[in-house]
């Protein structure tokens, strides 16, 4: 019971079941890429229920969804994404979208006149799994892609965007484009992806904010030999300066955890055979931190390490940065609203910051955003094993409907 | 001069010119894969100048090309291989088909008539870089390996060995393979390929045999996880495991060097996105040593290695042999016989092991067999910038000449 609106926690979690059965491999985990087969039904179906509460739906450019009920000047929109990672799980993006339906419902059902519309944003390919970028959706609505340039992204079988988009029926028109008509507010429910609400038993969390990222291509050059007739001594394996490069890193971020995240889930070596010592070894790495001063003292020492493995090895190191985002903030006024909310509700709760990307930071452009959080068990994201207890996904939605109706009486 | 045969260091330098010629390219190194345009060139031109010797000259069911001269009831034979690595260099193997090739000149133009029969073999796909295993068609002919084994065996584009070889014009018969017919003895001219004897300013080495070769499959089993929600002391970082590894092998190998030299050239990780933490890896581990208890010493050690960091970090570690290949010893008369014929030269020598295979090492089974090193500028090998000066060739064919001579002879 939010403010005199009634919850249906069965009615939420039967349509949750829904649609994750859209896709739903209980070997592989989820297979439902941006606009492939299953995503295609999963909006259809998202589609049919809209049509049903009598809400409009528009699609725009990037073949977002969008949905709205009510009358006003403003928008207080709620938005998530249906596609999810090769064999994710059933939460990651979903949660967002079976909850903000539902809040669609509840307000519409209860007869409830808010002096805002609202709506429902399904967001294409916010996972990027199907075509790079993520977040391609509400990048290219917001205005910070080219449709050009997103049109024209190919998937691994060569299929572009574009081509994809046109198939699937969802493609609109640019005035529908959310740049065009920003909504005045935004929030998000999304599962946490990582352990600190289930470690700490806090049930909901408040992200002040997206980490900023920092991505690098960084390699070892040396001399690939025949790894029989090389003495150990004259060797310069590039797969040994990265075995040494990657502990410094790690020593690094673990010493310094609250504050940064370094990743290198990327490495390519030459030839790669066997019976040849590696000559060339390229990789990643991946930062992650709320405070950009860290990334730029990681990306400094990031150089001396490799510089130094480099001099001792007798190989050339270059590292050069490929994709940077900076932090977004969230709106205080809606972090606050959150926070408010979450007391009435008596749910525990803590600020936070989001270390994964979401399409709200695109969003954070052109309206007062936020998100809700609610707690992954074991901090399990991007797998099968994805998994957030029945009472939590109904928690989220309590917070959601909270906030909607808090945020519409300011 | 050798015993009264003149030797002509300009024909032979400007014949072995001529068969680099076949496939090099400046840029990018030699292009004769085994039974490739360029090798079925340098083939035909083999054939021919054998033929105008007057040689007879047939193929085995590997395609090996033997060409005999001369009479007698027991063969000398002489081999090597015209195909090289992908971008490999101009000697490998090309020296002692064409040292061979200029004994067999020699030998037929001096009149001088020997005990036994001179051979010369080019040995088929020795590299294995179109079609593994290596040393195939030394290992078919001497019964090694099975021809079905062998003729199902495809290259990249999905052409079998049987294709290739009966396209090329070079299957012969099984009848002729060496199993069937052994040479007494075999010898083989080879580069040293690593900087031992040009490191030590010596003419010429001469292997007691080959090490012996074991590969194993590894893996590091993990979690793999979003890199921004999965906090750093949370993580089963498959590749952080790995790094950890190669740093502790390579330490014992280094300790070790004389004895044991461990490559680690080929690992792949999953799922391999800058943006998700490693949640497995698996990588080759290649042992190689004159001594059979060093490598199972290096097995116990790369195992407690590799389950102690295992612990250390969350992980799951497997490792299995996937190759093993016995030491092969060389004759001890062949052996003494090129020191001997050294001595008598002039030439500076020394007894060593060779790191790498050789067709030699098949040969070893059937006939008395020993190899010749000569001097490898740098050590560099299976690469463009391979190197050995034109005074070493000659060197090598002097030795090699001498040694048929004073087998022959005993």
């Amino acid at each position: 019971m939010v403010e005199g609106l009634k919850i249906d926690p069965d009615r939420f979690l039967k349509t949750f079941d829904l649609f994750s059965s859209i896709g739903w491999d209980s070997e592989k985990g989820m297979q439902r890429l941006s606009l492939d087969e299953n995503d295609v039904r999963a909006r259809r179906l998202l589609v049919e229920m809209l049509g049903s509460l009598g809400a409009s739906i528009k699609y725009d450019e990037a073949g977002n969804i969008i949905a709205e009920i009510g009358e006003g000047r403003d928008t207080i929109a709620i938005g998530s994404h249906l596609d999810a990672v090769p064999g994710g799980g059933k939460y990651d993006g979903a949660l967002g979208v079976v909850a903000g339906l539902e809040v669609l419902r509840i307000v519409r059902e209860s007869g409830i006149r808010l002096k805002h519309k609202l709506a429902l944003i399904d967001f294409t390919n916010e996972e990027g799994s199907r075509w790079t970028p993520s977040l391609m959706g509400s990048g290219l609505s917001t205005g910070v892609y080219d449709p050009g340039y997103i049109y024209s992204r190919k998937d691994r079988d060569g299929v572009s965007f574009g081509e994809a988009l046109e198939r699937s029926g969802f493609k609109g028109e640019r005035t529908n484009n959310l740049a065009n008509n920003p909504p005045k507010y935004y929030l998000e429910l999304h599962i946490e992806q990582g352990p600190e609400l289930d470690t700490e038993g806090i049930k909901i969390g408040i992200p002040m904010g997206i980490v900023a990222i920092t991505v690098w291509e960084a390699s070892f050059k040396g001399e690939s030999n025949h790894a029989g007739t090389t003495p150990m001594s004259v060797r310069r394996d590039a797969l040994a300066g990265f075995a040494k490069f990657a502990i410094g890193v790690r020593e690094h971020a673990l010493k310094n955890q609250g504050l940064i995240r370094i990743t290198i889930g990327k490495i390519n070596i030459h030839p790669g055979v066997h019976n040849v010592v590696p000559g060339f070894a390229s990789f990643t790495v991946e930062a992650r931190s709320p405070d950009p001063k860290a990334i730029e003292r990681a990306e400094k020492l990031l150089k001396i390490i490799g510089e130094t493995i480099a001099e001792e090895e007798g190989l050339e190191f270059e590292i050069k940065r490929s994709f940077t985002l900076d932090r977004t903030y969230f709106n205080e006024e809606v972090v606050s609203t959150i926070e408010t909310v979450c007391r009435d509700l008596g749910l525990s709760y803590k600020r936070m910051w989001s270390w994964a990307g979401h399409d709200a930071q695109n969003m954070a452009r052109i309206s007062k955003t936020g998100m809700i959080f609610v707690p992954s068990v074991g901090g399990k994201s991007h797998s099968k094993d994805e998994y957030t207890k029945d009472e939590d996904l109904v928690n989220g939605l309590k917070v959601l409907l909270g906030t909607v109706i808090r945020l519409d009486r300011m």
